[in-house]
């Protein structure tokens, strides 16, 4: 794996610019078209979350097999790949130089950009979603509940049970104003102000 | 075949009633205790998709029903629900003062932040994810590709045929670097740079 220029890559990548410069419409490329570095096959049985560093260094993804990987962007680093969790990992997101991870498990992760393990709690019910707001972590939960976590250790600092005990099926996180939206399979939406003052919407 | 999204994999899921012992200083707040303002039902069948707007001012959800639902925070002023797509909204955001928003129908439409319809297309293969990338929306499909769209009228500007077929289950972008990283039903994960050269992690 490697980002060093290669010369006819580039220029291939011109042409194919210009081309679709060209072209009316849409260009369809396919990955063959572009030359693909096959690192490795799958890396993970099936790949359910992605996350950026804040520095657009390293991505990491989360597989249904329970694996995280780690990958440096531009380097010839390896990557890394670890089992993080039992059963599926449903939300990865790095905090300053930590990754965190929630999984199928229920349980709470933290990780050092190299692997390392920091912390872990079970938070009693599989973690759906996870987010990040300004600085802490925002968990959904199979049943319903809506969670907030201090780091390094995962003090629990907001738990409110939404959703008539249906899973979250989806989080929003606004910094601005420090609001957490929740939605779940039951079809209702709620409004965390950041206060922690809850209305349905 | 129809694009399942996450919320399948709970269906034989035995629903835990256990709680983890909480943390010393977290609170469990029920719904009933902090009165949240029911303004009406249950909005969506299944909420599965939140985003807020840039502004702070008004939140956007999608549900299984196909509608969306605006919601203007901080104001008396009645929400607008409507029927947004054929089958799952799986995707909504905001870019500028436009919602754009895409459905398991294969369809991209964008709508004035009072819901009036602007523009639609057909892509032809369900959007399984979306996401806003510098001013272009960025949108996964169940047929595995990976595509970008220029606002106003949605003019493809990339079209990637990635996964080998299988739905795109997962997307990140990188607004600093204007990278995409996509993951797939199959367990692969691609980075798309800026250009558009594409690599498997």
């Amino acid at each position: 794996m490697t980002v060093q220029p290669d010369h006819s890559r580039f220029c291939a990548w011109i042409w194919l610019a210009a081309l679709a410069l060209l072209a009316p419409g849409c260009t369809v490329w396919q990955v063959g078209d572009i030359a693909p570095d096959y690192v490795n096959g799958s890396t993970h049985r099936g790949a359910e979350v992605l996350a950026f560093d804040a520095e657009s260094k390293v991505l990491a993804s989360g597989g249904w097999d329970g694996d995280i990987a780690l990958w440096v962007l531009g380097s010839g680093k390896p990557e890394r790949v670890w089992q993080a969790h039992d059963g599926f990992v449903l939300g990865v997101a790095f905090i300053g130089d930590q990754l965190v991870s929630g999984g199928q498990d229920g349980r709470l992760k933290s990780w050092s950009r190299t692997g390392q393990a920091l912390h872990s709690i079970d938070t009693g019910s599989g973690i759906t979603q996870l987010a990040v707001l300004n600085g802490r972590v925002v968990t959904g939960h199979k049943d319903g509940s809506v969670r907030a976590w201090t780091l390094p250790a995962f003090d629990a600092s907001m738990h409110l049970m939404l959703h008539d005990g249906n899973p979250v099926s989806a989080l929003a996180v606004d910094a601005k104003t420090g609001r957490i939206a929740s939605g779940g399979y039951g079809g209702r939406v709620f409004l965390i102000e950041n206060s922690g003052r809850t209305r349905e919407l």
